[in-house]
């Protein structure tokens, strides 16, 4: 029954733990601005004392951005090392004038929907990194030392592109090696079901660029006779999707796979069909690829879209310009397998070949990552889907990501370590004006990082 | 012979008449830009002394914006009475750093082609309209008086919009109506065929704004079921012209008529087929409707160009944002009896028609004109063919013109009056840095008006 004792310390210690998040939420450690590098450095100070509270070997490590916090914690234990990742650094505040308080004057408040933590960074990622931490306090408290072999990496440039990142693994692979990797810097699905992110989508980013005539021509003298690149990028986009809505890039799909029936099944039993994603937009119907849910679109199809276009004048009133040139950022989702650089090269040709006489195009790679596949054969995530299970109302979930979280990736393929993708965010306005954590979120995300490790060192 | 006499007075008279071209481009009267009024008045002041000395009443009318210059000559006297129209306002000089030489310190040039006449206004249209002032100025050095019934109106808001036309215009109609207008702001066809322009291409512009989900969204998050308004316009855009160029609008083609075999075999026979118009700009096919010829394209079909377009992220680098919102600038040009408000109706049906759940469209209305025709049985037009005919080294040639330009509709309908469009222009780099106007142009065209107004007297 020591878990039960752990989760009554739990219990017992939330306004301590709410005042220790606040405290780190006080900390202006906006990571994009330079005049912030201090705030950055501070809050890596904070997160290397409170390491050390916990008893483990922490230290502030040095990168050409912003420092790493690093600390390792009973290495010669036995059972299943484990690498938990969060970041200290938070997206700036603009707009300022939309917040209802001022975002590094965080407070709990009462709201309809139960108290919340508000405050930049109050959700991503302070608040989620901080489930960890007080779930280690707390088992310390009753144990006297954490559970099992715990290393902890602790970034200040996630909202920055993580520049310094990768370098840091690769110097540090030895060091950082473990069982496996505990990321939190997601999400439940819906309000009430714990979820384990088991699938996360690729990227690629292309930009073309379409030139026809050499200069900007006036429509009346030239239209007709002149080519417009605007009509040629417009037929090339829409032509890059057919009637039920499949992406026409030839070889696009080799690679998606169909998701396994036991996967459909879970997915359909949720209680959740993501609708309220689409209501909370002002949008009613899904709009991606025919006899497909809503859930497989964005978790487990991959898809094009266009993230930017522009071409002539944009400006108020009216010009009629011929543009010369039109341009437009263009993103692929991947999962499975798909390959980034051929689906590339695919595309690039398809766009080749649809130019008409006298247009060209340049191109600009804006990166190519595949989709990530956890194994979620590992014991870990069996045993973390029994305890998210006993903690919260509705039982785990393995879902897909339609983002892409690039750390999985990076541990996979510069550690060889599997990841778990599991956090506790509602629909908490992160990077947005008065970003909030659930104090319930915050509750139960400390209690069931306790049964997790607790069911890990079984 | 007294035509004769008139000419070899040109002739002899071109090195002041250039001189009172450059005193006249000294004065900075560039229209769209307020510190320039006082520029402006002085011009009008300058063309109403010019006026006064050739024995033309003549008289600086205020408007709400820049003065009209109007004048009367020989209210009494027979023979047709002429409308002769220009403007004195400029095109504003930036960007000044690719002049070779100060914008309103104007000189005289040579070339490899000629010599020039450079400097803002040299061609657009301050040397245009003083061809037709100098052949005046010749004639009534021969004769002591001008021929027939001449009425001048010059106009210092051409650059901006004319929004003091129209109601200028219509106030004083009577005092205005005449029995044709001569219009000189137009050009040669190709390097030696002097032109008449009895089409103009009327233009209707149209911007929408489609709307998708009510805020930009994360391409990761929403890629798949939010619809994405970018690839909804561009599948509009792609959808409005068929494989063939045609445009797709239903009833577009309504009132475009065919051209005659007697016009048809006139461009045919011409020494200027358009090609150079697209080498300019570094083309090489026409890229309009199928079977059509180049200048049938340019000058007798209608035509619809996206003037701009605009969605998402479109700054350097790359944000997976699926926008909320793209918008597109689109422009029609019509020809013959094309009923721009029908057709904006039936673009508009056409747009709606194409919107999947969950978007909407915003359309705003940026002006719609239809196209004019010109009388061309009016004896003055073979009048002016022959007398030009006479002077260049090609025929002239009746033709059509892409672009628009109101005045020619605006006598057309607030005064009842045909107008002949004649003007001397070459590739003058108007509204651009280093406008020049050839010095052949500029004596050439002198001459061709007092041709046409022998012919017109006879």
């Amino acid at each position: 029954m020591t878990l039960s004792k752990v989760l009554d310390q739990i219990d017992r210690d939330i306004p301590a733990a709410t005042d220790r998040l606040l405290e780190l939420l006080r900390i202006e450690s906006i990571s994009t601005d330079p005049a912030y590098a201090g705030q950055c450095d501070a809050a890596a100070d904070w997160l290397v004392a409170d390491l050390q509270n916990l008893g483990v070997k922490a230290s502030k490590r040095a990168t050409p951005g912003h420092p790493m916090v690093v600390g390792h914690f009973g290495q010669n234990n036995t059972g299943p090392h484990v690498l938990f990742y969060g970041h200290y650094d938070v997206q700036p505040v603009d707009p300022l004038d939309l917040w209802d308080r001022p975002p590094f004057d965080p407070a709990v408040e009462e709201t309809a929907n139960g108290k919340v933590i508000r405050g930049r960074g109050a959700s991503d990622d302070k608040g989620q990194l901080m489930t960890f931490l007080e779930a280690c306090r707390a088992w310390k408290q009753v144990h006297g030392t954490l559970p099992g072999r715990i290393s902890f990496i602790f970034e200040g440039e996630e909202e920055s592109g993580s520049p310094s990142l990768v370098p840091f693994i690769k110097e540090n692979a030895d060091e950082l090696r473990a069982d496996i990797a505990l990321i939190c810097d997601t999400g439940l699905v819906g309000q009430n079901t714990p979820a384990i992110v088991t699938m996360l989508r690729g990227l690629l980013g292309e930009e073309i660029v379409i030139t026809g005539p050499d200069k900007d021509l006036h429509s009346g003298m030239y239209g007709g006779p002149a080519i417009n690149p605007v009509r040629v990028l417009a037929r090339i986009i829409a032509d890059l999707h057919d009637d039920t809505g499949r992406i026409t890039v030839p070889g696009f799909y080799d690679g998606v796979p169909e998701l396994p029936q036991s996967v459909r099944a879970q997915w359909d039993g949720l209680d959740y069909d993501g609708r309220e994603l689409l209501d909370e937009v002002g949008l009613s119907a899904p709009a991606g690829e025919q006899g497909r849910s809503l859930l497989e679109m964005v978790w487990s199809r991959p898809t094009c879209e266009v993230n930017g276009i522009l071409g002539g004048y944009t400006g108020d009133g009216f010009k009629t310009v011929l543009p010369s040139q039109a341009r437009a950022k263009i993103s692929f989702r991947l999962v499975g397998t798909q390959d980034p650089f051929k689906i590339r090269e695919a595309f690039r040709a398809q766009v080749r070949a649809a130019l008409p006489a006298d247009c060209s195009v340049e191109f600009s790679d804006h990166g190519a990552s595949p989709a990530s596949q956890m194994q979620i054969d590992h014991p870990a995530f069996e045993q973390a889907r029994a305890a998210l299970s006993d903690e919260w109302p509705e039982p785990a979930a393995f879902v897909g990501c339609g983002g892409s979280i690039p750390i999985a990736g990076y541990f996979q393929d510069l550690l060889g370590v599997n990841s778990m993708l599991i956090g506790f965010a509602r629909d908490d306005q992160i990077h947005s004006p008065n970003e909030k954590y659930d104090l319930e979120c915050f509750h139960k995300g400390i209690r069931s990082w306790a049964r997790i490790l607790d069911a890990m060192n079984q």
